[in-house]
């Protein structure tokens, strides 16, 4: 698809519904997520899942962090593609298709890769024999989201496996997905604490097989104040960071995180005018709903879900009229990380959306990589 | 992206998570509908906006269609450079650089748009002048749905202004978008009954203004026997039946309807194994859920949501067992437009999911058309 601008036009010019990035609070974000890590002396290796461009990576990389996350295969070799050269694949693979496709892909770049399963160790192995590519291996355990991973006594048996077949044993992957949009920080803290109880059984089981635990890897944008403060924990895989989205500014903030900006917005217009409601140009097919409808950015209007195509907003409780046929519109997307998987571009904006101009046309490399 | 199949490949080679077509099914679901309508003496315009792809276009329109509806300019234009010549537009369009390029394509092909306000009609108008290009305009009324179009007395000054600029006049469209999914059918058969009535209401408006009303134009895949029966709508516009899906399999049937058969899938296995759930390798990156999570076809499992690349399953009812590790899962989508909008290409599989091959490997033209 074309994008809906070029560099260089105004913020007017972009067509609508097309997905936009705040670049000088995009920056901000990564800046502070940055030296947050640096503070606390932590790996950062932020979730590329949320933006699946690897000029995003770059920048990224370029404030410190150590490599990238991804969630799946195809998105690691879209980002390889493009220069990205050091990933690690937080997700578990059993099919042996992909696991050669794995083993191709390590012998380019430096590689990690999750496991929760004999199975999936004994095939991850025979993919890997033969080539000269090595990939490190992380055991997930499941310290609460009730996904993947195995329960921490198991982990000692998984990872002796892996040092058995002569991989290298990376550590422990121990992430709470659900923790991430606990309302309340009392609520993400309780949940981190016992995440964090459930690895230090799982390092005592991985220690009591005779191996060492290098890292501890995990965290996500709503939890990573108390993965950090746990001691025990080396590494942050936080993502939206760097977008932010209705849901992550709907949690009460944690103490000491850095203040992260909206810098991802849905730019629509009125395409439909009534008396009592308007309608918009961009439904859940231009922004995903699955954590809740969007909100409209500096305006208090209504938000009803208007389908695959429309949004319909209603007065607010302010009463603030509704905007006039043609005039623009800005959403604030429910969940940044589904919603860039809708769009095959972003649109960088410099200077604001009122008065900005365009700088960057990026694409969205591993848009759609589901495979 | 790369296909999840070759044509002639085993079903058990699609790679996974890929979007597949049981060809015969989808194939005895075009001819169904082409019998429907043929044998009601009505039009049939399937909507595209299900399928974005110019082959299945192909098939509707050999088994007797008369066009195909789109609801996004970058849909109509997609699918006619892969020679689909008859596309009416269901949807208004108010921006000037849009009509601009609505204005190219109504050169090169026979385009129709709906309109809702005075505002789109004087700039469809400005946007057409000069060139030789011609549409057919159809007012769009709002019979029940909340969203788009006006009230049936406002549709005979809209259908003057068309027309007072030389346009021509093509009738009402006249779709009511919240009846498709309401479960009973007498409920359903009542809201197109209330949605009658208005397209009457409008007719007499426009019969007012001294115009000609040549067709109304509507109906979906959970209400099309009702407008069919009106004796009032002439041309009907749904496009879920080609492929169906869980909403749709929840709605209780019309009499009088042909029979629709699932025939689209979305193809997984399972990454991750535990004693009490399973997890598998596609999430809502994968299958749309804004009607509900999906279905897991011919087996009972209970479906949860485990975020944008995972579905995790229980035990349903029966307590039959869980899939293995690296077993295929075949799921029903909730929703099938936006799911399709989710994936590069459908596998068209020949034979049945168990012992098929792949026959077709399409494109999804219009994926990502959303300007």
């Amino acid at each position: 698809m074309t994008p809906a601008a070029r560099a260089g036009d105004s913020v007017a010019a972009i067509d609508t519904p097309a997905l936009v990035i705040d670049l000088d609070a995009m920056e901000r974000n990564i800046a502070r997520m940055a030296a947050f890590a640096a503070a606390q002396r932590l790996r950062l290796r932020p979730h590329a899942k949320t933006h699946k461009c690897a000029a995003i990576a770059a920048l990224q990389l370029a404030a410190g962090a150590v490599g990238v996350c991804v969630q799946k295969l195809g998105e690691a070799e879209a980002l390889a593609e493009r220069g990205v050269n050091d990933i690690y694949l937080t997700n578990e693979i059993v099919d042996r298709a992909k696991l050669s496709r794995l083993a191709a892909l390590a012998s380019r770049i430096t590689l990690s890769v999750a496991v929760d399963s004999a199975l999936g160790i004994d095939r991850l192995a025979q993919a890997l024999k033969g080539s000269r590519a090595s990939v490190t291996v992380f055991v997930e355990i499941d310290v609460g989201h009730g996904r993947c991973g195995v329960a921490p006594a198991a982990s000692g048996a998984l990872a002796h496996q892996v040092v058995s077949h002569g991989m290298r044993f990376g550590g422990l992957q121990a992430y709470q997905g659900r923790a991430q949009h606990l309302r309340g920080d009392a609520e993400r803290s309780a949940a981190i604490a016992h995440a964090v109880a459930l690895v230090r059984a799982a390092q005592a089981s991985i220690t009591s097989a005779g191996i060492a635990c290098p890292l501890v890897t995990g965290a996500g944008t709503g939890s990573f104040v108390h993965e950090a403060a746990s001691g025990i924990y080396g590494e942050l895989q936080a993502g939206s960071y760097i977008f932010m989205d209705r849901d992550y500014a709907d949690n009460q903030p944690s103490a000491g995180a850095p203040l992260f900006e909206q810098a991802l917005f849905v730019k629509t217009q009125v395409m439909s005018w009534g008396t009592s409601h308007v309608v918009l140009d961009a439904g859940h097919k231009a922004h995903a709903i699955d954590s809740g409808l969007p909100v409209v950015w500096g305006r208090d209007h209504a938000v009803a879900n208007g389908g695959d195509e429309h949004t319909v907003l209603r007065r607010g409780p302010s009463g603030a009229e509704l905007p006039a046929l043609g005039e623009t519109v800005w959403l604030v997307p429910g969940h940044c990380d589904p919603t860039v998987n809708l769009h095959d571009h972003f649109i960088g904006v410099r200077g604001g959306l009122d008065d900005g101009r365009v700088e960057s046309v990026w694409a969205i490399d591993a848009r759609g990589a589901l495979r």
